[in-house]
């Protein structure tokens, strides 16, 4: 069957999203708006129990499998059209990767992002809100300035080649600007990176198709 | 050279020791207590600045190169090391097996456990910890809810042989005995893994070496 990539505008399936156009694989989007809580209603809920996106329907059309988790579909998505070259597969490059992935998608995302945008998500009682936004903010630009020594010189992420940690890379750097930091000011290395990612053909149809703005 | 592995006892750090022994390649763990600290100090932020356990210390004696996150350790021992078998290498699968670890890392241990064992993490007013832990309670009580049914009648989690998503499990099975859910009594099949898990010699050997207790 095609595959068909569950994604919300500007969450972190747009990882994935980019993934599947650089492929040039035929695929279907369908769009769940977390921001119209399309994630918690029935229809989805039988897609991911978990409510969240990304998901991927993959395999016999008639018996969908899904497969959910940001890297985890990039993974297999790379692994199964080892032709594009978009992970590598020696094993210090892959765990280079998964690396990168994991703690983006935990301390960054969970502790950071999350905290900024979705306080009610950690705590019911908007008079905590405040504190738990600034906490997701210091976070946050702790993990910025993290990132951008470690991209100095780098053509991508992972060295000479675009791989789906550069697509990872950019739903955080939309994020980063979304929380108001001046991402092109303040982070050189990590713009240079990014401008590269945005430059490319099948990402600019990806964000034409989700509707979205990068910085 | 001799791996290093710097590991806070009953942290997530546990898994890639298990790995490790698992392998019976010679490795060196080093302790780094997060209880007392020690993750936060000079010492250990030169080995990672970002304070956090696990890291694995590997490549030339003089220069020794560092990864740090969980599951990438466990994906670089497991494909260093083929011969032993402890990730699957085909794609569908080994997805499978990042999927469980992306979430577990991500949702289950930040937005779940972490919530309940380090609120001052996410607020510093002790006024609000207690909302906190509540919150991260329901979190985590749902993940274990939404993992028994998916071990039903499983040998290990990704089949019929011990990966190391299985030494991953072990450490938020651990984690709800001490959050205090009754795990042998209402996960019937997680225990029964986990039972598998904890008979193995190895794993044995580093739970008596991290000196830590698993019921």
């Amino acid at each position: 069957m095609t595959y068909r990539l569950f994604y919300s505008p500007g969450a972190c399936s747009l990882a994935p999203h980019i993934v599947l156009e650089e492929l040039g694989v035929p695929y279907e989007g369908v769009r769940v708006v977390i921001a119209e809580g399309m994630n918690q209603k029935p229809e989805y809920l039988a897609v991911n129990p978990r409510g969240r996106v990304p998901a991927l329907a993959y395999g016999p059309a008639d018996s969908p499998r899904i497969l959910t988790e940001a890297s985890a579909i990039m993974i297999f998505l790379a692994r199964s059209h080892p032709e594009a070259g978009l992970l590598p597969t020696e094993a210090e490059s892959l765990a280079r990767g998964v690396e990168w992935m994991s703690w983006l998608g935990s301390i960054v995302h969970q502790t950071g992002v999350r905290l900024v945008l979705r306080p009610d998500r950690f705590i019911a009682d908007p008079a905590a809100h405040d504190a738990l936004k600034a906490r997701g903010r210091e976070t946050a630009r702790a993990a910025f300035a993290d990132i951008e020594p470690r991209l100095a010189g780098q053509q991508w992420l992972l060295g000479d080649r675009f791989s789906v940690v550069d697509a990872y890379l950019l739903v955080f750097f939309r994020w980063g600007n979304r929380l108001g930091f001046a991402m092109r000011q303040d982070y050189p290395n990590y713009t240079a990176i990014m401008d590269r990612v945005r430059a490319r053909p099948a990402v600019q149809r990806v964000v034409a198709d989700e509707g979205i703005d990068i910085e």
